[in-house]
């Protein structure tokens, strides 16, 4: 096996001013065997760590980002700027995930685009991006390759797994796939499997991407990807990740203050602009700067895939599998994932004889809150005592 | 004034199978005073009638179609299939809109491509479609012009006004602008003005159209417009006139049969096809093959343009003005227009003296439920007696 540990060469998308605050590292190994069948590799995993591993190994926590995220959850320099970092609040000496006693790692998950090998990887072979040729990966699959990472660096087991939204999802398979691994899971706004309404979403996104004539069926130029469609897909997924309430107290009927950003289309207003209407072409703009339309394509499919059961007899007998104590977040005001799912999802687990938790986040500001209420959010971690 | 009642010359667009039901009258006027500016004709009004005007002239109930709808509410030769038209088994003798006491009247709405003036309607000056050069349009506008064409039928008193979602803004704009034409109103999944998040889903969809690079600005030849992106509009609408709840009822997270429809963007799927996906291209390919996508942008952006308060000193000023009988139907799934503020706005009206009744469908099926829970919506009318 070969393990090849580099400093990460920034590409255009992992090179955000805060991105160089804390040494980016690569592990690479040569395949995994993926879920759906077959055997895909060399993958490279991107990652960064703060605080040490004691020699038992077993002080690690291993967070998981979310659909567009990226390894960079806590940001050392700017250390109380929750935008520096994704988890920046939550991480550091004494905060929830304490760099003080843990060694906290996280990874930019497979298919990803900083950093790890997603569609935009140059494929060893044609010498092109994998593109549309990356195969179908799944969650079991990005679980699969965190794990190759951390006996690579020597983790013997994880004192938590903790992330929000798919990451959420990958903490609940880290917990029912290798039960003896994790001491501590913490899943946050992610339930057993997406409903109908949240796949409907999530391919409404995608079509927008590949009807986009720049997509190419996906063999666009880096740079030169399907910029409208891609946003376009932000603009809707923007909308799912708040609720009716948030948007109705940040911006309600209020008309924007200017229209200096285009259209995704390039399209003029039809008879004036909403400011809500300005705040999504700009996240569709800033999306379309720093993230992979094919990469969007793959993980995004990948959390519509998810079912914890797979591969199981029911959902009861994955579920049988938890020997973690398991924190459950769900948040009020979340439609994608919504706080009644991951509520039962939750009662399941103890029902069967595991150690779990529910804790809801009562915020109006939907499935983002798990990135925005920290308050609630150390609060509610606080359940986990080791 | 010119005043011009001829058969409509089915276009491709209105030659349905159930269209031929009921002959679709035209009523040409020569120009109409824009809510936001500017005079605009001519204008074309295609209509049908059921039952008979009385010599007072005040026995007509004007029904008023949603989005994509049309002045095909019954259908004679099928009055018990509520397919053959949208609103067929309210309508009928001995039926809450009965045809044997009342003279029923349905228009395609002004930006429509039934029949009526729209932006596919050639322009007489440049003998080309209006397509982006049709002005912005809204509610008021529209229901000006149904004032035209109820004046020209001799329409001395509207005994009801009813109409759901775009069709329940109407009624309500009827209701506050001309007060004493209107005796009943029936507002239906409707309030006084979009929230954020309904603007937000809508211009998501306005935005796949105009990106699409068939739409041309607007100027695509007939039969080759931006089907992509109006399908892709309409798979994003068609989840926000359903629920979760009645998604899960129907799809859940099944595969789809089979997968015999292409995708609007052509791409194949990702991994496999889910029932609710198969479902969503089936819907986004049938409005592709009845609607203009011109019509779409103008007539969706006249629903998040409509606040009933425009042009009053408040929005009490606008309503105090209603001297109809007045009943809000909400729908308790309904997250396009909740249910919490059709009922808001029916307790407005109440406390400023007006003469209103809120009822609430209690139905699965969001939005579209008032084109579905006929049993309710029969019990719900019947508060309007005469």
């Amino acid at each position: 096996m070969v393990t090849l540990v580099t400093q990460l060469e920034h590409n255009r998308l992992a090179n955000t001013p805060f991105a160089l605050a804390n040494p980016v590292f690569t592990y690479t190994f040569d395949q995994l065997s993926l879920q759906r069948g077959g055997q895909f590799g060399p993958i490279t995993l991107a990652y960064e760590t703060w605080g040490t591993l004691n020699e038992a190994g077993d002080n690690a926590i291993l967070l998981v980002h979310a659909l567009t995220g990226s390894s960079h959850v806590h940001d050392t320099e700017y250390p109380d700027d929750p935008k520096a970092a994704w988890w920046n609040p939550l991480i550091g000496p004494g905060r929830p995930f304490d760099t003080s006693r843990y060694f906290v790692i996280c990874s930019n998950i497979l298919g990803g685009c900083y950093g790890s090998t997603g569609p935009s990887t140059i494929e060893p072979r044609s010498g092109q991006p994998y593109a549309m040729r990356f195969p179908v990966i799944t969650i079991r699959d990005m679980v699969n390759a965190q794990r190759m990472l951390i006996e690579h660096l020597g983790v013997s087991q994880l004192a938590m797994v903790a992330g929000g939204s798919i990451g959420g999802q990958q903490a609940l398979e880290w917990a029912v796939t290798y039960p003896d691994l994790v001491r501590n899971v913490i899943v946050v706004a992610a339930t057993a499997a997406l409903t109908a309404q949240a796949v409907a979403f999530s391919e409404v996104g995608r079509q927008a991407i590949m009807a986009d004539p720049r997509w190419q069926d996906g063999d666009y130029p880096p740079g030169q990807g399907p910029d409208a469609g891609l946003s376009i897909a932000r603009m809707l997924a923007m909308i799912t990740y708040q609720s009716e309430e948030a948007m109705e107290l940040r911006f309600a009927r209020r008309p924007a203050r200017n229209n200096v950003i285009t259209t995704p289309s390039g399209a003029a207003d039809l008879g004036s602009r909403f400011d809500v209407e300005g705040y999504l072409y700009y996240q569709g703009h800033a999306l379309v700067q720093r993230f992979d339309a094919n990469s969007y394509l793959y993980i995004s499919r990948a959390m519509d895939l998810y079912d914890v059961s797979e591969g199981y007899p029911s959902l009861e007998a994955a579920l049988r599998r938890l020997r973690s104590r398991a924190l459950f977040i769900g948040i009020r005001s979340d439609f994608l994932f919504p706080a009644v799912r991951v509520h039962w999802l939750a009662d399941q687990v103890r029902s069967l004889g595991g150690d779990a938790t529910y804790v809801e986040l009562d915020s109006p500001y939907g499935h983002d809150a798990f990135l925005k209420e920290w308050e609630q959010m150390i609060e509610a971690l606080g359940v986990i005592k080791e």
